[in-house]
């Protein structure tokens, strides 16, 4: 992403300015939200600012990557795979750490996880080495893991990933599967795409 | 403002909990939005993520209140106030600084401002003497203003106030204006109300 190095004209001054292009910086903040949001800060009492200010600090040192799956964590392993009641030999495979709270939050899922932290996506310049893929291999075979679950994004890079991987694993001992496919639920076949019907037609299941 | 001191439990550790509860406490943050920030400051560059930390300690270090009119800057006092080409016998009266940027926008006005820091709202405990009222009040005896616009909201709080600031000023040689009231450019009256109706029919103009 492109730093900005001049800041913003702003009527307080030069801090104020810099502030809002910081603000909206940020993922869905437009330059009105950030305008409102840097009024806010210089409005309210001074911890409160200041909180988020060291807050934003702290994650940035506390937070870093699980030693075994790469999720996010303050410890040397995270949450996850610190609980011994997972099935420690089935691991779903994410692209970001993200993704794995989403998978979380369903409750669903009892094994581990290994974040990949990203997809290989050559246009980009993201090859396989740029991700966490030789130590989800080394994992496979030191863990003894039996299933890997592949919950990379269905897009084509997100495929292609997948399909990488399992490449290089087709000689271990290890079932590979991915998750499911087909219309979404609580959505309505006229608005399903193509892909999404043939994904549903393919992956058509007994009632 | 309540401070929340136990942090939300985040599955990242506390230090994330404390930043997604710090960010869902700016205005117009839902929590989902909140948890999707902290995301990005946990994945982004890091210069991104600590300069947006320096850049809130920055403003509250550097941005104060202008000597003259309460207006905040950086300096002792504010671009307004050190512009010689605007009319220093002219004072708007505001609420906050935030108004005086609004009608700073519209590029109509040459006066100077006043910066109340709040209305009189008795119910909130704010009385006269938390305003800028009595610097106002010395403001216009001292610089011969010789106009004083109100700038308060149109609420039953800022007239309270606006009406408050001209009983006091009724025995000096000052015109007291207020913005004009009626119906707001570009609606319709159909969706106007009574009480905006009421005051186009008692301001009407010559056309």
């Amino acid at each position: 992403m492109a730093r900005m190095i001049e800041a913003t004209k702003h009527p307080y001054g030069p801090s104020v300015g810099r502030l809002v292009d910081r603000l909206a910086a940020l993922p869905g903040i437009g330059r009105k939200t950030a305008e409102r949001l840097a009024q806010h800060l210089l409005g309210c009492d001074e911890d409160d600012a200041l909180g988020l200010s060291d807050a934003i600090r702290d994650v940035r040192q506390s937070v870093h990557h699980c030693q075994r799956c790469f999720n996010l964590t303050e410890g040397d392993l995270c949450d996850i795979c610190r609980d011994s009641r997972r099935d420690q030999h089935v691991v779903c495979v994410v692209e970001q750490a993200k993704d794995l709270l989403s998978l979380e939050a369903t409750g669903i899922f009892g094994g581990l996880y290994h974040v990949l932290g990203g997809r290989i996506a050559p246009l980009s310049g993201v090859g396989p080495d740029d991700l966490t893929i030789s130590q989800l291999v080394t994992r496979v075979r030191k863990e003894g893991v039996t299933e890997i679950v592949m919950g990379t994004n269905p897009t084509l890079e997100g495929d292609g990933t997948a399909l990488y991987i399992s490449n290089l694993l087709a000689n271990d001992n290890v079932r590979i599967t991915r998750l499911a496919r087909g219309i979404a639920s609580g959505s309505v076949l006229e608005f399903a795409n193509r892909e999404m019907l043939a994904d549903a037609l393919r992956g058509r299941q007994d009632f």
